[in-house]
């Protein structure tokens, strides 16, 4: 048997994110083993009965031993776990990782890994999380979705290569842009969405007669809210994270938003219906997954 | 064989939702004749092939010929057809609609009807409808949702009594409230979140790098802004027709999200999780058809 690409590939974190991409790996035969670090001893276990790692270890063990390492833990645990692994990387060995931000990630990495910095190769693979653990692990989950890499100056062309291939076996479509043009890119089309519908639903469940609202609430509302129900914790530290990205996104929206309201108040059908057709022509003509690339 | 509740219904406008109610009652059997009145011949020739009418007339015919009349036409049309009906009005003939709001139904009717405003009883069904037309419509459209009554004082309780076994046999689950209610209610939980869906979608669409934000959208975004592809017109027309609601629910949502902006200037983690969890907390507990009542 020849040897794969990726001898030893440890995820850090064994949840839907990094279960995924190591199931998506093994089921490309590109992984020989699969080392699983996390925090919680039963999910641990139960990535190894499901078949999604082989083994779990320490994060200094993982750094050791693995080729590939996938940090697909909290943003908020990043500089943490880099810091434990530092004295331990494997020479060769590559990182990356799958935060909704990108920025500060980078930042982080490269305050723990100080002049090992060039093995680790920031990512963000766009794709859904509504279940969480596991269980929640697919290996089709990153099929035709876009993952944004954003390589820093320290790597080398091979460490971003690493990477890139990975994701091309998981079945991604890939880009790339520099960490400050993915977070304002992110602000707007997933940061955003998340805050209006936290604020909406927030301000919906804090009205005396929130109950009678929500019972004659459709399938309009449904869809609308629900990444309103997204992980309290997560959303917060995404925002947090992407502060002044997200606060130049939020003008841009007031500004829309000041006129909408002024032609309403106007009972300006004219001005209405140009937003709603501009509005309603964007996303007739937008598919999921669809890329200028 | 037993004479069926109503003799002759009449749908006018045989599109999702006419079509839909005059599918339902035929196949609970509650049905004799079905009329259909439509402005497009095309959809009323489809309408009639797919067995959901029988028969197409005027608007005039179905009011001399018709028990019960579903006016499930653009908000906007509903004072003319009352008025092309009103002359011929067979006696004992209930009207009711299917309009997104219903104080201006109700005043538009009036205006119309005159003194033969009591056969006309408002309503509104929350059921979905991306899908338009004939070939969308569906017996199973309106079973377990809500559907919302707004009786006048002028209405009788025999009248009001046909709209509602007619919509208990489509399998619709009745309320009722007055108009005003209804559209502080749907203001809140329907009319806001297009509103809002619209606003940020325009915004997105007017940004000079759109495409490449679109681009990188995902799931998120997908159920977020699914509502702002819907009916330009007849959501300008809902927002016009329901605009003091809209404008006080926009007022308290702006509240919260001044809130929500402040906290993330200021870094404020704790605020910010506090709103998340309450939004959050809201929506894992909402149920698609759940009533308080």
């Amino acid at each position: 048997m020849s040897t794969p690409r990726i001898p030893v590939l440890a995820v850090v974190g064994v949840g839907l994110i990094g279960g995924s991409f190591a199931a998506a790996l093994r089921r490309a035969g590109q992984v020989g083993r699969v080392l699983g670090v996390g925090r919680d001893p039963k999910s641990v276990e139960r990535a190894r009965e499901l078949g999604l790692i082989d083994e779990a270890v320490s994060a200094a063990e993982a750094a050791q031993r693995a080729d590939l390492v996938m940090l697909a833990a909290p943003v908020g645990s990043l500089g943490g776990l880099l810091a434990r692994m530092r004295a331990h990387l494997k020479p060769g060995i590559v990182l990356t990782d799958a935060g909704s931000t990108k920025a500060e990630v980078a930042q982080v990495a490269r305050q723990a890994l100080g002049e090992r910095i060039g093995c680790f190769v920031p990512g963000h693979p766009i794709a859904g999380a509504e279940r969480t653990g596991p269980g929640a692990a697919d290996a089709d989950l990153y099929r035709d979705r876009n993952v944004v890499l954003c390589p820093l100056p320290e790597n080398t062309p091979q460490a971003i290569e690493q990477v890139r291939l990975a994701w091309q076996d998981c079945g991604a479509r890939l880009l790339e842009m520099d960490a400050e043009l993915h977070d304002r890119m992110l602000a707007s089309v997933s940061h955003i969405p998340h805050f209006l519908a936290a604020v909406y639903m927030a301000q919906v469940a804090g009205e005396p007669d929130a109950e009678r609202r929500l019972g004659l609430a459709g399938s309009g509302f449904r869809d609308f809210t629900r990444i309103a129900a997204g992980s309290p914790e997560m959303w917060r530290d995404i925002f947090l994270s992407n502060r002044s990205a997200m606060q130049a996104e939020l003008a841009a929206v007031r500004a829309v938003l000041d006129q909408a309201e002024q032609a309403l108040a106007a009972g300006d059908g004219a001005a209405l219906l140009d937003l709603l057709q501009r509005a309603s022509r964007t996303r007739r003509d937008w598919r999921l997954g669809s890329t200028e690339s």
